[in-house]
């Protein structure tokens, strides 16, 4: 039998772009925490939020989980429910949905969960897919993920993709990132402009990329009336508009008419608001992301949901390194009913990492990779440098807004806005 | 990578006693298949059904594994259905429910998804529940199981159990099954007399038992109106109440008059049962059935959706032996919200099994077996001698009505019937 015999939990902050939503803009740094759970010789890794409340859960969470049987992930959930107690840690931006203490234990469990099956994996010589049900393909579709933004933070240089503030931009943008990734599908994160800017930007990449089905995600930036028009407006573009408006009574009312399927990763985020959206028709798509839905297994029992409700799948990102992206891809790989080419923030990150050799999106997507486990290895070095990197940012908690209100001390963070 | 390189089905047929319900009374073989999935040097084992149309579907799956990975359960699903083509083979009885081409291919998938799983817990050196996620309880609680029949047989002498076909003879029946299994809650398979009788077993059944659950199903052998009726008059008296009457829609109206909840392994049977059901609120409660439901990951995504609804979840039982009993005591084990004991045949299978050391109910629960696997090993003799029984016996398929017209010519079999 395989134990935990430790745990160390990493907390990490990479150079982040200045990318522009409905909270805010995204801080020159972005924290993340990186997970080793020990067992015998093998180390299995998870990644996961990087904020000051989050960690110190995560911290209460690894010291309970000595001896834990690497297979016992009921032991898992236990263990750690007991450890942090009844809490609720929400995020300040708010672009996840709203917070609960099953969410935030949800969110704890998950990156353990990751590094158990990580270990499980290792310890029989079979990738983490396999412990999901197997893999349905070989490779995992991502789309290009576009966003508003400035050309650099401000004081410093612009960065390498410079500005995007219009729909010139973002066609730029795309083309930029296509070419290097060759994705198939464009998802735009909106709520950042006036609706009637953000459908020109639309219309400029279908004339742009004919082919390439397109996304637009507001993040709850409008009214439902808004989203209705916007809707109306957009009829024919968009493969699905996503949160267009918040709460499942509003994106019920824009689904009853909008001519599109909507998505969401802010009213669906966690088991309870199943039944209230299935019930009103709220959305059509969920964005799983198994950060936190409770880990791959509880994304897995998610996707049976959806498959059973005729509601589709696809998959949420934040901005984050190469062990989650080989955990949203082995999940992807092993979701029979994964029909949308799932979200990632890689390309911002590109060129940093905390793993030796970070799965490679190119034509598109990744190769689903066989090797046991995630079939990915900690960069003991790189780990060490984005940790001096979290040491020094001064940055403990994200919060776009109070960093977009130090440029602009007008700006409020309003959703709906429009 | 280990793969299969075999696979053995074997039809078998064990005694059974005359027990009966809405759809007449069993005949005196019940027929089972045994698989044997060889991979390496190990068997993994599975157990269902043993009519003749299901025989030959899996054959037909059988033949189609070949080289397929043990770990590849979606490959599974993908091979069974190519090999079987798009079938529907229903029970003559209609015990659990309607059948359609998606049932009958889970039906199919699931013996050898069980065998799978016995394969890789065996590679592993872990037990099956550990590869659902691992176990919440050491002990499975099942319920004494009671039928009205006959002392015996027609022609041949009364059996051990003798006859139970008023309230007497229940609660005799009861109180022996009890004595020796020392089970804790106490299931009476009705629809057999009018409900009026049934209704005076359970209260003989309370006044004998006053502290232990109860539960009465007529397989739908009621009205809606006669079901509320009856849910009126043994209001207090039963834990649930189970398939009083057919189809989601009668449930329905049943479910908003009945003071207890209503239970089903008829009317939800299928995921595409679940979305008419939950509108409805036809049921409280769902008795998973991995037989029928796909296998042990299938029922597990069951048991993830009625805790996402608030459905409770137990488990339904057909006549079977020890290696069912093993799955189901894996997948009982390692299912959180499972709140209520699980059906089982096993008292009247009595002595017979296909394996050398079944599971033991005593005090109302079997141990939850730690070994690797299933944790049952397949008696070669034991399988040759029930394989003999289904070469004599003459049965192919299940018919528990004609044979109950064999000696009650005017017999039908008709629901509902009152
Ligand atoms: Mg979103
Ligand atoms: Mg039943």
């Amino acid at each position: 039998m395989l134990s935990v015999r430790g745990v160390k939990v990493t907390p990490i902050a990479f150079p982040d772009p200045p990318l522009l939503n409905s909270a805010g803009v995204h801080e020159p740094w972005a924290l993340r925490a990186v997970l080793q759970v020990f067992a015998g010789d093998l180390v299995g890794l998870g990644e996961t939020y990087g904020d000051i409340a989050h960690l110190s859960l995560l911290g209460a969470a690894a010291a309970s989980l000595d001896g834990l049987d690497i297979y016992d992930l009921s032991g898992l959930s236990q263990r750690i429910a007991a450890a942090i107690g009844t809490v609720d840690a929400p995020d300040r931006h708010g672009l996840t949905g709203d917070s609960t203490a099953a969410k935030t234990l949800a969110r704890v469990v998950s990156a353990f969960e990751v590094a158990l099956l990580d270990l499980q994996g290792q310890a029989i010589g079979r990738p983490v897919h396999d412990l999901l049900g197997g893999k349905v393909r070989d490779r995992v579709p991502f789309s290009a993920y576009l966003f508003y933004k400035w050309a650099g933070h401000p004081g410093a240089s612009p960065d390498a993709w410079g500005p995007a503030l219009d729909p010139a931009g973002i066609v730029a943008q795309a083309r930029s990132m296509i070419d290097r990734y060759g994705f198939e599908s464009i998802k735009l994160k909106g709520g950042v402009f006036p609706p009637a800017e953000e459908i020109d930007a639309i219309r400029a990449l279908r004339d742009a990329f004919p082919s390439l089905p397109l996304r637009l995600d507001p993040n709850a930036a409008w009214t439902p009336a808004t989203s209705i028009k916007v809707a109306a407006e957009t009829s024919g573009l968009l493969e699905y508009l996503e949160d267009p408006t918040g709460g499942l009574a509003g994106m019920a009312e824009v689904a009853a008419l909008a001519p599109m399927p909507l998505a969401t990763n802010m009213c669906v985020v966690a088991f309870a608001d199943l039944p209230e959206a299935v019930r009103r028709g709220s959305v059509q798509i969920v964005l799983a992301d198994h950060h936190y839905w409770g880990g791959l297994r509880a994304s897995a029992e998610l996707a049976a949901i959806c498959r059973t409700w005729g509601l589709g799948v696809s998959m949420h990102s934040n901005s984050h390194l190469g062990i989650s992206l080989a955990a949203m891809t082995h999940l992807a790989a092993s979701t029979p009913f994964l029909t949308y080419a799932v979200d990632t923030h890689t390309p911002w990150q590109s060129g940093v990492d905390v793993v030796t050799a970070p799965l490679e999106i190119s034509g598109g997507a990744a190769t689903v990779p066989d090797t046991p486990g995630l079939g990915v290895t900690l960069d003991q070095d790189a780990l060490a440098r984005l940790h001096e990197n979290w040491l020094h940012c001064g940055i403990r908690e994200r919060d776009d807004t109070s960093y977009r209100q130090r440029f602009e001390p007008d700006y409020v963070k309003r959703r709906p806005r429009w």
